[in-house]
């Protein structure tokens, strides 16, 4: 009898659910369209039917596995001791009793946790951080997030809200930020800035913009990070600059992470990471020239390894998490 | 019989010895200078003298007491496994067996820990920040350090370094600090700091220090943060506009602080905290303008209540919380 965990990433599009064993390998997985416009109790009890199915294709019987635990991943602000969902946005619900109905279905331990977190627990012990102790788990995507592992031990703050990764400032002249700082590095290098940025010179007549032109069809409305990537990619100067300019504004929040945490690597996943090089290596510049030396010298850069998965993969580890030793 | 726990203070000019009860009380405490010019031999031979001279001056006889650990506290780089001094500058120490004298003399563990870690668990278990679980220290004297607290445990690093607190750049384009970074708050709200913008100020011919003029006797050469401190509160607003200037810029650092790390209090010390509202209030304004409502609203600042006996307080109390029990 094999003990298995289940994690299902519930996100605004999309849900993920999948099966890990105790090694942190994933047996198992899937993926549908949330449709939270059906309302909470039709997604939960789609989320119950992902896992029950997962279980059917995966093994013969239940007497062949035992299921320990399930781990769910939420953006929002969740209240994990009570297994409620107070809001989370994206999904429109308010006060959700998520963690109840999977423990009367399967009859096993539930944990709510916050999606970022979720996604760094499985970066650090299912895919790029597996014998990390310390690292910081940054995701470039529309948004900057991440997760901060640290001494073995996730970094949840007092709320459940740290690691807020994208709101470390670089430059208190910066451009003001919907979180009300100024300067955050979410305004310089996540993907809706790479991409309004972009858009907003080309507007204002900037030069050089011909690749984007012509990959947006001349619609600058729907430039995105993925045309400036691709046109960076095709050798456009401008788009390559303008990455270059992301890159090294991620590099110097990334000074300050490490300056705070000291951790042994920085993992660095998320759509807009896919930019390679043109992104990274000014990134990677900018730390090795801005950090403390005795600090910089001893990080990795790592890429993520578990994609979408992270997320699923890390809540269904959560119960694995939760079993492990703690050295002072 | 009573537990107890001796922790000392190795600093650069002075160190200091205290013996720590089990409810984090200071039953005895003593100091003298460091006189790191004798070598490591003679200061470790005084320290240990230190600490027999408090256990014979606490206790009638060693029935009395059972010593259950001794933690000590040194500004360096240390290797706590093997219990030495990798370097300590202030000291001039260079690979000393430190840890091994004390456990041969006083036969119970012995723990070497960062001066600043040290502080910050003494502030935590048994200064401002007792009963609660996720704290920032911040000292602000000659430089700025300090030490986080994260669901209950220290967060050290991969390599004892993390908290470089004084390191967290807020602007980019900020001057150039010794570190390599442009910004670092270091640079505006350190003591030294503090002293040497009125200093340059004023010899560029800056009015309004008249005050500092007269508390230095014209010699701006000697010119320190407390000397700023003092006009602050004779009303010089040239002062008052310094130290509102060094606060604001602290406060921008801890938003940056609070954003990673979701902690419930601040916890403020150091010489030239002791400047009080004109530097604390617009670093509290900073917070409150500049930080995420849902993370700053939750942070309360509290002075640090152990003044110049927290590492010593906080190394007695390492072997307390290496037993504490860990929750996830």
């Amino acid at each position: 009898m094999e003990s298995i965990y289940i994690g299902i990433d519930l996100g605004g599009t999309k849900m993920l659910a999948a099966i890990v064993d105790e090694r942190g390998n994933m047996l198992a997985r899937t993926r549908q369209e949330t449709r939270a416009d059906r309302g909470p109790v039709d997604t939960i009890e789609r989320m119950k039917e992902m896992a029950v199915g997962l279980l059917a294709e995966t093994f013969a019987s239940p007497a062949e596995y035992a299921l320990r635990g399930i781990g769910i991943a939420v953006a929002g602000i969740l209240d994990p001791d009570r297994g409620n969902v107070v809001l989370a946005t994206n999904l429109k619900w308010e006060n959700v009793s998520l963690a109840r109905p999977f423990v009367e279905r399967f009859a096993c331990p539930v944990q709510l946790l916050n999606d970022a977190n979720a996604a760094a627990l499985g970066e650090w012990m299912a895919g790029a951080g597996k014998n990390v102790n310390d690292l910081i788990f940054v995701t470039v995507s529309t948004g900057i997030g991440g997760g901060i592992v640290s001494g073995g031990r996730l970094v949840l703050g007092a709320s459940d809200s740290a690691a807020e990764l994208g709101h470390i400032s670089i430059d208190r002249h910066g451009p003001l930020c919907a979180c009300g700082n100024r300067g955050c590095i979410e305004l310089y290098a996540s993907g809706s800035s790479i991409a309004r940025i972009a858009r907003e010179e080309m507007l204002g007549g900037a030069q050089g913009g011909d690749e984007l032109m012509r990959l947006t069809g001349g619609y600058l409305d729907r430039l995105t990070a993925e045309h400036v990537a691709s046109a960076a990619a095709a050798g456009s100067a401008y788009a390559i600059n303008k990455l270059a300019k992301a890159g090294t504004a991620l590099g110097l929040g990334i000074v300050s992470m490490i300056h705070l945490l000291n951790p042994k690597m920085i993992v660095v996943g998320g759509g807009v990471s896919r930019s390679g090089p043109p992104l990274l290596e000014p990134m990677r510049e900018a730390v090795r020239k801005y950090g403390i030396p005795g600090m910089v010298n001893g990080v990795t850069f790592e890429t993520a390894k578990l994609g979408e998965d992270a997320g699923a993969v890390g809540a269904a580890l959560w119960w694995r998490y939760a079993d492990l030793p703690v050295s002072v």
